[in-house]
């Protein structure tokens, strides 16, 4: 429900921010300068109040009045709590709707907290059935009751079935803003029918052609209505191959449509043929937007993505089940070096190279997965090409142990002039290499396998192996090889 | 130029895909028995050649012919090189240029390889002056010229001037297919205008309204053509304060702007005001999932895009570079421990505890470069924030210092029973964790002041200092209270 504001390009919404940014720090000045005692405090609650803190807020008021709800979600992402909260009480409340749609998760927590249960109600309402849904998991169940008591039949039908579609999911990303026609009139009797409208959907770049019982027939481009005359019949005119998603269907193969056909619009049709939704392509850039980011997270270990501005206890928690795994899978191999503490009491030089041995063979290794799952991602990896992606791993792999493992093999020759040493280190870089791409090659095609998805979770347990492995190979070579 | 194709939901190109491989493994399984010379080679030749052979290569002719460009292009780049090369060469040649638009870099660059100067030229001929742009780089000199003859006076001009801006700027997304018109005319007129046309460019939303010196004036979008009266004026529906676009503008910016305000093409102005082109949102769609994966591509060290089916030695030498720089920082960190050989023979559990120390201060740091960056992409660190947010990151690490270093302390009493130990490992632990979030805010946020992409290579950077930081630290404590 995106109002058509008007606006400049986006270059100023930093700039936006910025000047909000400076009438919130006068603002702050004035009631650091109110709250000081020197002065009689009426005396300068006079003062100041009506020279300068007035007319900073009214100046604030203004330019968030003239601000697009998209703006101001940016803003409010930007600003520490306390300036958050104060912005979002001048927001006007008609709008807090808008805004509530477009902050992350994150952030509107943290403003949905400070609303009445009558506010909420009154922003829920503002919005359309599918953008209520997106928004029920934040809202109090009091709430959502009484959302759902002021919506029409319809609505409340649109309302249920988009909350029923798990979040990735084609249904999820659906909005029901469509405009439908009969295929027996003529253009004519189209834009006729156009023209009573006030304003069309966002998105519209063609209209669902139905039969009498609500069936998908195909598509008619405004396009094709605007470049044929007026007297052509739309049976000749609408498009039956057209693409069309079902709601159970994975929102990223409906990404991934829109990207490869360029599309703006897409029916979706459930499987008695009845058409029930659209999916237009804002959602799909928001949708790839947040995926993407999700995946950059979560490589980092961070579960969600995080408000800047969250206290230290929420961000920590955040970020501890990372830790915690990556405590013990070092937990581990520390146990592996330990039953080597008599090799390396003998061969002191061994500790200092076995971080080497562990540690590339981790980056390789990680190389390796990132290239898997993208390729998982795209649906590129078959069975056919399986095999030969492991052999090529493997020899690029066999090729940097040679390389890189001979490099390390040398420096650790020039440092403690022990060849068998040097041969040891070389072998180990070899191995724990070609461990590395055996690994990253596996974890994230067992993960897909099991239904799992591979970008989470697959670095932890690859270092976990490439570390606890390359101390392994690494002191057991040398305990066979080094000490006698 | 996307072709108007006809075609079912994306779901198939999965399936697609499968179907042609199948088609090639017979092709494949038949070329085997045709060169096995158990049987007479003219009577296997005429029987297979006749039953098997051209049976599948005539379905998958016909298969390939009914794709669009972009799966054909998906296909491409999940076959190994020679199926690739035998599927390409298949492909009707009227439609090379569609589909050399839509491959990967890596891929284009092996198929471009296997094709005539003339091959070339009729591929790029068939393109619009904006993806013959695109093409440009991969293109020989002379086909360049070739080209470049073949195009009229305007399209030169066009050519000319989508060449001269760097790929990560508005210009390089920027397209010439736009409807123009004049501001003193009604819709009636402008309907008339649009009927002359077959077919209007893709994701045409809106007119662009210009004077009689090409400035531009402002947006008519068809939805208001459609729903009002046709003897109102274009002058008195036109919408001026609309999103303009700079052709030097960073792409990354005009993606954001699509995103926020829900675009589906932006007018792009040069500095005399003039309309010079527009940007649309498949486009646009492309430039974000491009830069998605080369950022998470370069997070592990991998150059650029990656043709799965490249030869092993390309890959690698893609992948060297982050090797190299991780065996530097690694030989360096050893050296840090080498200078505390004396120590460790003494007290040989530290070689066993310190790869804890450096390790999870390393992913700890990760978290919050991760988060910094991501937060410099969305423009929300400002001066008045950088302070808030150091501070919130060092509480975090010190919250994990006293927790998971507090943790590891008692696995090493545990373990040693040494409570001098067990408090060295619990302060090295917070010293190193605080160091990372130190360093893990401060490396991108100099990158960035440097004018580089905070994404490349601050993990490397981040890495070395937590691990070598955390041996010298961790080491060094021990020396000062447990060797006497």
């Amino acid at each position: 429900m995106s109002e058509n504001h008007e606006h400049h390009y986006t270059d100023d919404v930093q700039s936006h921010l910025q000047q909000v940014q400076s009438l919130l720090g006068k603002h702050a000045l004035v009631e650091t300068l109110v709250r000081k005692q020197e002065m009689p405090r009426a005396e300068r609650h006079e003062l100041v109040e009506s020279l300068l803190h007035k007319r900073h807020l009214v100046e604030l008021q203004t330019k968030l009045d003239e601000l697009h709800p998209a703006d101001i979600a940016y803003i409010l992402e930007a600003l520490p709590i306390e300036q958050r909260l104060l912005v979002w009480d001048m927001v006007k409340a008609d709008r807090d709707g808008d805004i509530l749609i477009e902050v992350s998760d994150a952030v509107r927590e943290s403003l949905i907290a400070t609303m009445s249960r009558e506010e909420l109600r009154e922003a829920a309402e503002q919005l359309d059935t599918d953008e209520i849904a997106d928004l029920a998991p934040d809202l109090p169940q009091a709430v959502m009751r009484d959302v759902f008591k002021s919506l029409s039949v319809e609505e409340r039908e649109q309302l249920r079935a988009a909350m029923t579609y798990p979040e990735d999911s084609v249904g999820a990303l659906m909005d029901f803003d469509m405009v439908t026609i009969r295929e027996d009139v003529t253009l004519e009797v189209v834009s006729r029918y156009l023209r009573r409208f006030d304003e069309l959907p966002d998105h519209t770049d063609q209209l669902f052609v139905i039969d009498r019982n609500d069936r998908f027939i195909g598509v008619l481009a405004l396009h094709r209505l605007l470049v044929n005359e007026p007297e052509t019949d739309v049976a000749r005119l609408v498009h039956h191959e057209t693409i069309t998603l079902h709601p159970d269907d994975k929102a990223e193969q409906a990404a991934q449509a829109f990207e490869r056909y360029d599309l703006v619009s897409a029916p979706v049709v459930d499987e008695d043929g009845k058409l029930v939704g659209r999916v237009t392509v804002n959602t799909v850039v928001d949708f790839i937007r947040s995926e993407s980011e999700s995946e950059l997270l979560s490589q980092a270990g961070l579960r969600e993505e995080e408000d800047i501005f969250a206290s230290v206890w929420k961000s920590a928690q955040n970020r501890w089940l990372w830790l915690a795994l990556n405590l013990c899978t070092a937990f581990f191999a520390s146990r592996v070096i330990g039953s080597f503490e008599g090799t390396i009491e003998k061969f002191v030089a061994l500790a200092t190279l076995m971080p080497i041995v562990a540690g590339i063979a981790g980056n390789s290794g990680n190389q390796t997965t990132t290239i898997i799952i993208r390729s998982l991602a795209l649906g590129q990896i078959t069975h056919s090409n399986a095999r030969h992606l492991l052999v090529k791993e493997l020899a690029i792999s066999a090729l940097n142990g040679v390389v890189w493992g001979g490099v390390a093999g040398l420096f650790a020759y020039v440092l403690y002039h022990n060849i068998t040493l040097s041969l040891v280190m070389t072998s180990a870089m070899l191995l724990n290499l070609l461990l590395g791409a055996v690994v990253g090659m596996f974890v994230p095609l067992t993960m897909q396998k099991l239904g799992r998805d591979p970008a989470i979770g697959s670095s932890v347990l690859l270092t976990a192996i490439t570390d606890s492995g390359g101390f392994f190979i690494f002191l057991g070579l040398a305990t066979i090889f080094l000490i006698h």
